[in-house]
């Protein structure tokens, strides 16, 4: 089999992942910053799509209006020369200590007007690059206690800020959706909006849902000890999966961001299967970051690995879908939606005794899975 | 202080909760099934407002219409003789082996046509009760393994239910609103729309959402490690908190249902806090047990603690939005929404070096909490 | 390939294993109980070496002496027809509601005295099966609130428990050797003794260090979030591996006793690796039960799977140790011990700069694991 | 009541606690570095017994000889001028990114003797300031993948270093103790030996198990979900605590140090409980940091806090201890370890009926800890 990854995979990756100096909270960096222009070639080599950054990723933070234009100018020719796209694009709401308490969520009134200015210019920055999708993730939008913060005036902060975003992409009649990022903890203690199934939930309270979905995130949501493939799902289901993240994390720990499927290949099989059988057109980006351990060498091993292991996954969703016993298996339990006619008397005892051959149909899932059917 | 419950408070257990016999995964039952009319009289006694109960609490799986129709007279002239209220009621879609595989979720078409049938009956005997919420608790809507069941085809059934079950409602002339319950798992691997978040955001998916809001647990949040208040403030301010589960649950193990502030009473003081700080009209349900080592004297010292506790918690509810110097300093930090005209220049490095003080506040807080301050 | 379990590969199970009618805390039984003699008979076609036993599984707590021995020798009969063995046995000291508070360590005296009798006949029923293992889980050595009891005085009475049962199968001349099993919590709250690092450390500060071993497993660490191989590890370092528990389980929930290999194949192939390289000779127990969605047909589906993902993973075990690509960057990394001579000068900044190729090395695991390599 | 920390209360501090900066994995430092100086000073201030510290806390990691004497001269004169004592010390193998892979454990091994370098010149510096106790925290010894690392060659490369470490301090005729530090993950995905039943199993294969002990943290048990109260009760029992770290944690996430007695009051109460009904003699050592929200006011506040919280909970252990009707249900439980003559028959079926009051006597601990007692 043939497991090249080609532009038209969609594969992306943020430069902040590949870019990832390997700071950690106990170490210093391990490798040196690696220049945008370089990420780009060097993915596109690989066989990426595209990639997506933080308005800090490409222009620093304090650069004047001229260097950000150039910046931004060679970074546009780095994308001609290689064919690569920048997708998406989001804020750096984070690193900056006066995030401290929060951007959209801060107590401190001046934080959150400081948040949506910095915001509107990642937001300019991103639509210039041509990114259609603006990704949401506070970062610091949480409580280390909850004395300091009424949840109900949060909410309200953080809703008044959407509809803000939303107010001003129509205003400049930019062709950009947003996709919201839940995360449970970490780095606050308490994050407002924890899971994806709050995130939209919250949606559904703004201005222009229409303009607003989600951006599940794998770690996030298995850190919270959740089946991420059911929150996207809910997402798929309720039409709002704008964007995803591809990662690996163990549940009940850390915000570990390894690399796509090397923790935990079933859970990534059904994600895949999830994505590919309803043939979701979004991107599949990898939100993750090559092990601390590693020097540049293996950041390319890792972002080569991710796109690998995401189409050996893909070719096995194709053989699960034709296996006969398994899809056999699948018609007899009612699986595929076997209709029932409700005036025909239900026999409940045999209900009680009936069953499901989920074993088997598991069983026969983790020998393909394992590759030895 | 007198921390005497008394009806005005609404406080109400489950004929289920105080009734658990210890029965658990390892062991046989500890105590004797006590009689409803037995349970309510004791709940009277002791201050309660109500008994919420399933179907099956009272009227046996199979007892015949006219065995039905007697126990509930009987019952009935127990709640008018206590003034006992029934203000909930809901279905045990989860003790019969027929719903195994999930009640309105199941693969099996004819298990999801019982599920409906025995869920408008129920809805008729809590109705007939008085009742004016109905509380679904699907129990099994899940999967051990991904293979079984697609994800996507389990929420359309799962929604069907709930359509088909307000318009059943509304056919009927009910005066009763659905409040929907999530949990993460247990006794499935993982459960279909596992947080209050996610079974918020499936309600906007439904035909009638405005019949339908939420019934957070305590226990079933905190399993996922999440904050308990947060998710409780998200339902209120979508004005989707129908009805509350008050009970104890150390995170990341399996569903302990502990006594109301027996465990986190920092967490119960902020979900107390909050309930009285909005007056939330709704009742405040007890979903707990006594621990299994107790007889039935312990059943009753568990049900009286669980109402103290609460009384106790809502007196320093009283004291902390009573005391000058917390008051001040949350004035200080602009929680109470200190309004932010967004001219003003803003200093950014001014908001890097300030701090909020919060170490102080908490600190405060614990103080107040533990009676030193 | 041929994954065909055979009594050489050393496969047990439990008679309550495939015996699991499939009650759970919400749930009424699903199957009707199996016969001990119909299970023995059913693993040995299927290639099961032996088979385990609680003294309840086969001989049900009220027997008289002159039933118990005909169940005895009833079954001693079909162990004989079918070859198969019973190299473990233990005590249910956890059904009866006599030890709703522990066994060894519960607060009453009396519990204790009853559960060393208990326990005593147990041992004697093992040893005349042909056990040389004796397996002690507690069950339900713990609390749920610490107010009750202090752990300092349940350590002690664990301790003069363990030691008193040494004794006694010292003074009966018994080849036996104790493993004790630890759970970090359910059914208790919390558990003395939770995890197989706790358990070897107690084992240093009884009388008879020499008699007394581990019994990890896999379930029980991962509830703790704890990566079990490094468990096994530790024990085998220690001599103290006497047995081990093979199953499944989802970090950081209740106790789900899958089936092996079923939900994290990678953590399942690093633990074959280990018992593999280091030739454990002990028996492969499988203590895990069907989903509870199947009859009894899954059921001998889930003991076939269990086996057969075992010798699938067995096989992979030694692919790894073959891949020469695999083991030549193990070598460079010096993972095989490569001798240091510390008098060499050490370049610190070489150490700083230089890579481990880890993710190059579990990019070539998962894909061997995932059987395209 | 009077809750003000003094010396002879032994409370300590890490340099790296109060001078925690405020960095964490998303964001940048809040706080200017504090001298260590005035970290002696005002700690002194606020009553505490001494500072513990870190190699590289005190002396810059490239200071020449004699810079590092001049520093180590001008602390000894701090702490001679406030009477602060250094009664721990430990040595930083996290920071430096030559110990990316570990430093005990690393596969590298000029990594491993490396680090033996960096811990003999940590116990001179260390022992040259009057600690008699010296933790070892490994900080990396762990993986991310088992792909990379053999367990029990990393277990072999522990104990030769913590044994030559022995050989080290005996050499020199230092009067000092080793303490090992479990923690179960973080920065590394597993992390060997990860907790306290771990580690002091592990004591038992070293040449001198005598020399060495545990020095559990609240933070690293509670990350596992275990009760922190049960592993200090097990390290007293084996005469292994040595030291302690106390602080804060919500369990299943990232390691938050939070201020001790901040977030689980049940909690800590047992704790100090233990340490206090023991007369523990060992220093309160606390191993957390202020939120990152606070400016230097706050650190202050935060230690003052740790300080006085303690004191509250040590008082209310007084008030339990003295509570006669707590102490009456505890003596009808036989929680006081009453005596049983194992020749009285035993009546089961009472044993089986009989209720421990659990529920009664924990709503009355927790009434005492909220002050209404």
């Amino acid at each position: 089999m043939n497991y090249t990854p080609r532009p038209e995979h969609h594969f992306t990756f943020g430069l902040w992942t590949v870019g990832n100096p390997g700071r950690d909270p106990f170490g210093e960096p391990v490798r040196s910053p690696l220049a945008p222009a370089h990420i780009v070639r060097k993915l596109a080599e690989l066989g990426a799509y595209g990639v997506n950054l933080h308005d800090e990723d490409l222009v620093p933070r304090d650069a004047n209006p001229g260097e950000r234009d150039r910046i931004v100018r060679e970074f546009t020719q780095v994308l001609a020369d290689t064919g690569m796209k920048v997708p998406m694009a989001t804020t750096n709401l984070f690193s900056d200590p006066a995030f401290k308490d929060g951007a959209f969520t801060s107590n401190d009134g001046r934080v959150r007007a400081y948040a949506l200015t910095k915001t509107r210019k990642a937001i300019d920055l991103g639509v210039e690059l041509g990114a259609t999708t603006y990704v949401c993730w506070g970062g610091r939008e949480g409580v280390e206690t909850n004395a300091a913060k009424d949840p109900r005036a949060a909410l309200g902060w953080y809703r008044d800020a959407i509809n803000s975003l939303c107010e001003y992409i129509k205003s400049q009649g930019y062709d950009l959706r947003i996709a919201l990022e839940a995360k449970p903890n970490e780095p606050r203690g308490d994050i407002f909006l924890p899971t994806t199934g709050h995130m939209l939930a919250f949606i559904y309270t703004l201005d222009h849902p229409e303009m607003v979905g989600v951006n599940p995130e794998v770690a996030h949501e298995r850190m919270a000890g959740l089946d991420f493939s059911h929150a996207v799902a809910q997402a798929l289901d309720a039409g709002k999966l704008f964007h995803i993240d591809l990662n690996g994390q163990q549940p009940g720990r850390f915000d570990q961001d390894l690399r796509f499927g090397s923790d935990d290949p079933k859970a990534a099989f059904f994600l895949v299967k999830l994505l590919e059988d309803t043939q979701w057109p979004g991107m599949r980006h990898f939100d993750s970051h090559a092990y601390r351990t590693e020097d540049e060498a293996g950041v390319w091993d890792f972002a080569a690995g991710s796109m690998r292991t995401y189409l050996i996954l893909k070719e096995k969703v194709a053989r699960f879908n034709a296996d006969k016993e398994i899809q056999q298996l699948l018609k007899e339990v009612g699986a595929q939606g076997d209709a029932f006619t409700s005036d025909r008397p239900i026999d409940v005892a045999a209900l009680r005794t009936r069953g499901y051959a989920y074993e088997r149909l598991d069983q026969l899932t983790m020998e393909l899975l394992l590759g030895v059917r």
